[in-house]
């Protein structure tokens, strides 16, 4: 089945940082996003692409992870019937005010744990003079700085079952699965959904520590595999910890490179922009357990803390 | 305003060759497409990327151009909703059998002439041996022959009127224009339209003959813009004519190759795979005469045989 | 007939600019160089690869231009040798002290006039703490700011007239042409010449003013292609006149970039990084003046200004 | 110190098949050479930038392994002086008729026990009509056809004792080493070594079995690294083990990609096309034990095969 096209993407995500200062320093000098002001402990983070206020809300806190993932709905309207519908599967948590730029927003959890936000008003960016793109089509100038990402990609998530979230995400937010890995035992261990035509929006992956609420990585798409090259070179030089890649997934076929930011959580530069699922009747494509140990597409093995390293960390 | 999702994609399009031996050379030993069956003067094209049976029916012909663009709806209440409105307004011809692959097949023409195919009902691909892919979320195998581009892109008509055109596509298909040019004198020159999250799909272009339903070219995309450089080398060794590129347009921010087929038709390699447009809000950008006028993204200026040449040709 | 190898390669250039601090911006944060110091009116600049001093002296002053191209010898023996050929020819003006981090200096002029410099000892350069590279095997951090060009990689001169200074290039400095145009009069029009497997560091095109001794361009390597196209837009975004490109040059085939830098010199970005000549018994090819007149590699026209507009600029 | 240049560079390798009919479709349909001729139980292969007759004689044979590697010197007066010291030295085996294309060829051995072919006479490759190319300052035409390598870049040998090896580069043939691996008990592990501006040609690498005389592998440089991530997927569909890449190695900082073919012997895909060495006083980087430890560039280890995989295979 198509998605409902009620949630039209993931508009932003708010993540937990205990080094602060490093936090901000490695995703606006390495990463090349642009801050768009504060609020308390927290500091609005752009990419050049973002038509938004901003896509990452970075928030001092005692420890690691991501505290909120923002999803715009399609219209007041699509956003009134997911309310609606988390409310009578009693996942709601109900309306505050929204952050910068954003209108009223709808709290509510999936299974695990993890917080979402809903919302339709947003405000447009208006880039100040110095920002202003060459090109009109162009939210704000390119930066040329750093890795320069171009727009937040997707939200992968830890959890301590995966399907009953990522049911959530197709019963009560109009996603569908694209892709999945199914174990021996029946159990699915990994699931990856999606809204409109990108092939995956929000990820489920199950968490081998048992542990609720946690957060895999969040991931940044570059236009270029180069692009991704060029990174690993500037994170070699300014001791950013790689973790694995770049190289291909099997499934999905994204080009990939993981590494930590200097609070601990982490993330992936991801390429291509967008591999489209235009089939309005794409069937989700299971993978078992023995071709997922045959590890990526090029042959490098899963590397073990896939399944164990999430923030915040757990003993 | 959004798309109305009706329309899914861009299915496939029929193209018209007096050099039928020459055009299947070019489009299987440079384009990389493969043939799957033939009906008649018709032979199906694929691309490795195509969930369909193809994306291309080349047909030979007296003369060149397009005879329909096919266009896949979302469901079959989706295409019963956009036949219903064809029908009222009188743009309606009628039903038809598909052509291999496809099911029952609703014809009609936009105010230029242009005739377009809707259909719901379709096969997916199932490789033969020699083309299953390594990866079971890939259509078939990547030949690695030529330029191999992924899928077809957009098609680009050229129509003696260019608001009406963009009228029927937005008013009886279900689509918006994500970007447009406007003369000094108000009149629209150019709008390109779109059915999801891509940020074209079909592409009106003023035709300064005054000619009615010719085609200005079809598009293929690439998975990197090196694609496009190393069939740059590919074009210029097999002796395929390239009219302007590599380069980036300022409107849509592509980049582009474009090329005649033998059987003259324009053909445009583009990349990235998807510029997305996720905002449901989008509002169409509109490029002045002036802006215009300053050419393509880096300079390049917009060549004169872009409002002229076009097939079938005209005196 | 392969070069003699005396010299090693081309070393720094002296590049004028009426406009010091725009030029100074345009290669610290658009072009990625490094300053290493400053001496009178004059700033010294390193790309992340050089393994000396410096390979740009930028130098304020009344126009622009180039002031001198300064050659390293492969050996005290080597530089001994180049300057009795020069003495010997009435080509050589005699020894200065080097500029920071060089040696002593031989100054020789060519028939047309432009000023070389010939020395052979030479400061490798040390990285301060913040520029170390990780890996050992790199001469400073790799910046990831703008474009950052790995290298400086020839110089190409106007001159009245071509075959005099070409012969002074092979003949009393020991290179070779590679390349070259040959007009239907019979003139060389344009020389490509090398000292080692690089295939050009020295060229030589026609001044159709007549003008003597002034610059076509100096040109910057990048790593990637993919490093020229990121270019493009970073010269869009920051107001940088692009001339022409990106395309492919059909002599040397080097993918190219041309700009203009605040102060008026032009400035290439090309690539490969290298285009290597490994025989040994290389044969000079000889572009005729029709293949000439089809343009670049992939049909873009050669524009008028590549034969007219220079440095310093003349009415 | 710089080379003598007396070897110009490496010209061709006769290469062991126990699968010659699997590694012809390899090394043609693959990886896009183009077969110039047989003789024997050999086919001679030649990749598009190939200036010589071939640079690949694929000879049939009971197991793998590397025949012999054949070096072209810089002219006639260098021959004689490497044949001489060669004679002197006591590693010289005799004359013998070339290989097709090919002048007198002098036979040497190194003390590990790997032949080597000298010669200087050489004719240069004339194209038939359906391979010439486009450009007069090319060899073949691009032939578009699998991963289109550019050329033979360099060979790895296995030794039982490197230094000895590498000694004899240095002292019989001219060359010199770039970079090497130095243990913590003083033993060199591996050695880089080269001729000209190309950072290496030659490299020996410790056998951890103790044989004598086999390879570890033979590399080919692509245009771009692109075309090593393009390559990783043709590898892919087409059932070719990939022992490890895509990455970066931080000796030599070269890009890679590990295949086997289907005879068993490795072959590298490198890029850049050359990573120059223009320092004529360039000193040889010496890599600690520790600083090998830390595996490759962006974090990737080196697998134990690399220590023990070689052809022909040992028990």
């Amino acid at each position: 089945m198509a998605p409902s096209h009620d949630i039209a993407h993931v508009g932003h995500v708010e993540l937990l940082t205990p080094e602060p200062d490093k936090s901000l320093w490695f995703f606006t000098e390495i990463m090349g996003l642009t801050e768009n002001g504060r609020d308390g402990d927290s500091v609005y983070l752009r990419t050049w692409d973002d038509y938004e206020h901003h896509s990452l809300k970075l928030t001092a806190h005692s420890t690691s992870g991501i505290r909120r993932t923002a999803l715009r709905a399609s219209s007041q309207e699509a956003l009134d019937r997911r309310v609606k519908a988390l409310d009578a599967a009693g996942r709601g948590i109900g309306w505050i005010d929204g952050d910068a730029g954003i209108g009223p927003t709808y709290l509510a959890t999936d299974p695990d744990g993890h917080e979402f936000e809903l919302y339709w008003e947003s405000e447009w960016y208006q880039p100040p003079e110095e920002l202003r793109p060459a090109l009109k089509n162009q939210a704000q100038a390119y930066p040329g700085r750093g890795v320069s990402v171009r727009r937040l990609d997707h939200v992968n998530f830890l959890a301590a079952q995966v399907e009953p979230n990522g049911d959530f995400v197709r019963d009560l937010l109009g996603g569908e699965a694209t892709e999945q890995i199914r174990l021996d035992t029946g159990k699915i261990a990994a699931q990856w959904l999606h809204f409109g035509n990108k092939s995956y929006d929000l990820v489920y992956t199950e968490d081998w520590t048992g542990s609720n609420g946690r957060l895999h990585h969040i991931a940044f798409a570059t236009d270029t595999r180069e692009d991704i090259l060029r990174a690993a070179d500037i994170f070699l030089e300014n001791d950013v910890f790689i973790e694995t890649g770049p190289h291909k997934h099997a499934i999905q076929q994204t080009f990939f490179l993981y590494v930590y930011e200097p609070g601990g959580n982490r993330i992936e530069l991801c390429n291509p922009v967008a591999r489209l699922i235009l089939a309005p009747d794409w069937k989700t494509i299971t993978w078992t357990q023995a071709e997922r140990a045959k590890g990526q597409a090029w042959g490098l093995k899963t590397i073990e803390s896939f399944h164990t390293h999430g923030t915040p960390p757990v003993e």
